[in-house]
């Protein structure tokens, strides 16, 4: 294998063309690069008949607001081993990896340009059907079959060795629990926010429960998560939904990816009180945001009840009762860790377009209060909720 | 190095020759193996001035009773490495590492010769004023210093891998929380606790607190642990106490060895029923028994909160009243841990001499019944404590 070195248009066709059975052996390759370049190149390769697959390099480093920030490429390999791993046990709802190579981190991928993120269409107003049940599908599959309830524990440690991944860790470590609660250049908000953002930082009880999510996230390693389940990661149309981009999989706390996926929801729930103007059209959003979000909570929970009375392999943890009570704690921590999604999300370093992009500046003030104060209330009320119910009730509440 | 062979008394002498710094140059050295020889071999070298290490060979099996049972030699790296980790932050109470050759699974240690293993101790009536302090300062420290309060998330992570231990963690898996609640023809126990057995096997409360036991101790990797501290891997005088024998060193959730300490005292006060006579004698050894537990619980708290107060690294860890939060739930985990010791201990593969040594056959029965009624009663109201002094108080009232 020859050294790494990062790709252009050429290299990425010379690549494709060496590697072989990509495409046919009379195939014309055109190539263009269309990611964003701060953290990995991506390219589109077609030949003539318009088949086509998706290049993805990582880059040795990130480069992020201002600073440069050098990077594992070792993140590659973990993001296509989990792509492979998910993909093996819910192939509907997982991007499809045709080839890897570690040295190179380069990963070919089928080609989801069919399909739009979540993001931009939830900013659009747009709705999916499925959205919910899908991804309660992908969540509730892929943390089962990677959990204590079905791997040996030989197979789960020596999976939890290979997908330790310290540095992607490190930045979800400091960016969701450490800097939106203390002074650091990293975090951005108006400062028509200060007052808010004081509040938070004192109080000791949200604090205290920030404590408690921060040492489940580095001391649980309950399943093999996505680690980036927000609503950019997610390719949808009206039939389809598909997770990409697992570079910061590792095993951890299942609620986590739960919770991001939530709280993305809940941000633009927040959000839509200053994008859309007209009262029914906003309430049927809001209405089709609760929707999903209940049917994403109790499908996940039926849907882990199920696979454990059906495939669990651990004698001791099928006790009569146990899978409840365990996921009674995966749900709490996933209101949590939703929570934390969204206060990050609208004052540390990573925001979202959805309130980011508010044209008005008072309408996007109002929505990012919303979003600290909504985050704020689920955070300290998480631990109260005792079934998936209880979780959407709050959710509920606090929206109020 | 040369491939691994298990070492005879010439061998073991060679050895140390030719590894030399050991002894004097002149120094005539003898020899001899002690070891019970179902895990290890051990032999004591001593020269012509009586000075003496020990030299510890893991084998490649452990014969258990009436079976061969394979096991990795990686356990002697493990062994040693978590004794010098443990060294490093408790010298006091960890017996000293003086080489290590993991290709011949070869540890050279400190000669403890001149103390006593604290089971036997025990069981002899003899007690020792230092014991419970001495032991929670080595489990706070050790465990500290190995958490998330203390060392870099990367760091930790490196660790975790360095001291994966598959093999050994199986032991406990299954002899802790699965055969004693399941028909296993590992288990053994007489005839007369058939009912008693068939009791703890139909509690389904037990059943689903045991399960969460088992769940945390295969994710929740706290700290870097003994993984076997009980009163056999202890050697003790009236001024010292030596933590040996840590083959079974993992992370881990930080209430295990506390619990299998304790566990393995509350065995020794059932025991004494049946072994000392004289109701003055054994009241005495009762007391002395349930103050050093007292002591314990209370030092082991208090020199953690101290050491996060003065060490801790993690800001948002050290969130107001953090510390306590986590310990309550390790306090917790400590008597649910030290309940399955005492069950698994009376009823499973490995049992105590404390019980099984009791000459008296219905005196032996009574102290058996008594281990399984204090280590159901531990398991199923361990949720219930909300600091050491609830977990003092509920074994007081569970012994009564």
């Amino acid at each position: 294998m020859s050294a790494y070195q990062a790709f252009d248009n050429d290299k990425a066709i010379e690549y494709i063309n060496n590697l072989g059975g990509m495409f046919p052996p009379d195939a014309q390759l055109n190539c263009y690069e269309f990611g964003d370049g701060n953290l990995n190149l991506v390219f589109r390769v077609t030949d003539q008949h318009n088949h086509s697959v998706i290049l993805k390099q990582a880059l040795p480093y990130a480069r992020c607001v201002g600073e440069s920030w050098p990077l594992t490429l070792d993140r590659a390999r973990i993001e296509a081993s989990a792509l492979r791993r998910h993909g093996e046990v819910c192939p509907a709802h997982t991007v499809r990896v045709l080839h890897h190579n570690s040295e190179q981190a380069v990963t070919i991928l089928e080609d989801l340009g069919h399909l739009n993120i979540l993001r931009s269409e939830l900013n659009a107003g747009r709705t999916f059907a499925n959205l919910g049940r899908d991804v309660a599908h992908y969540l509730a599959t892929t943390s089962f079959y990677h959990s204590d309830f079905y791997l040996t524990p030989a197979n789960k440690k020596a999976l939890i060795q290979s997908f330790t991944n310290p540095e992607l860790c490190a930045i979800t470590e400091e960016l969701f629990f450490d800097d939106p609660y203390q002074d650091n250049e990293r975090n951005h908000y108006p400062d028509a926010l200060r007052k808010e953002v004081d509040k938070l930082r004192h109080n000791t009880g949200l604090k205290l429960a920030i404590a408690q999510l921060k040492q489940r996230f580095l001391s649980a390693p309950q399943a093999l998560l996505h680690g980036d389940a927000h609503s950019g990661s997610l390719f949808v149309d009206d039939t389809t939904t598909k997770f990409i981009d697992p570079e910061f999989a590792f095993f951890g706390p299942i609620g986590f990816d739960l919770g991001s996926f939530i709280g993305n929801l809940l941000l633009n729930f927040c959000a839509q009180h200053g994008r859309i103007c007209e009262a029914s059209k906003r309430r049927d959003i809001h209405t089709y945001l609760l929707r999903t979000i209940d049917i994403c909570l109790s499908e996940f929970d039926y849907q882990w009840q199920t696979l454990c009375e059906q495939h669990g392999t651990d004698n001791t943890l099928q006790a009569p009762g146990y899978a409840a009570l365990f996921l009674r704690d995966v749900l709490q921590d996933a209101i949590g860790y939703c929570g934390s999604e969204m206060i990050r999300r609208t004052i540390g370093l990573a925001h979202v377009s959805d309130l980011d992009e508010i044209e008005d500046e008072q309408a996007r003030l109002r929505a990012q209060r919303l979003a600290l104060e909504v985050g704020e209330q689920l955070i300290l009320n998480a631990r109260s909720c005792h079934n998936k119910d209880a979780c959407y009730q709050l959710i509920i509440s606090v929206l109020q």
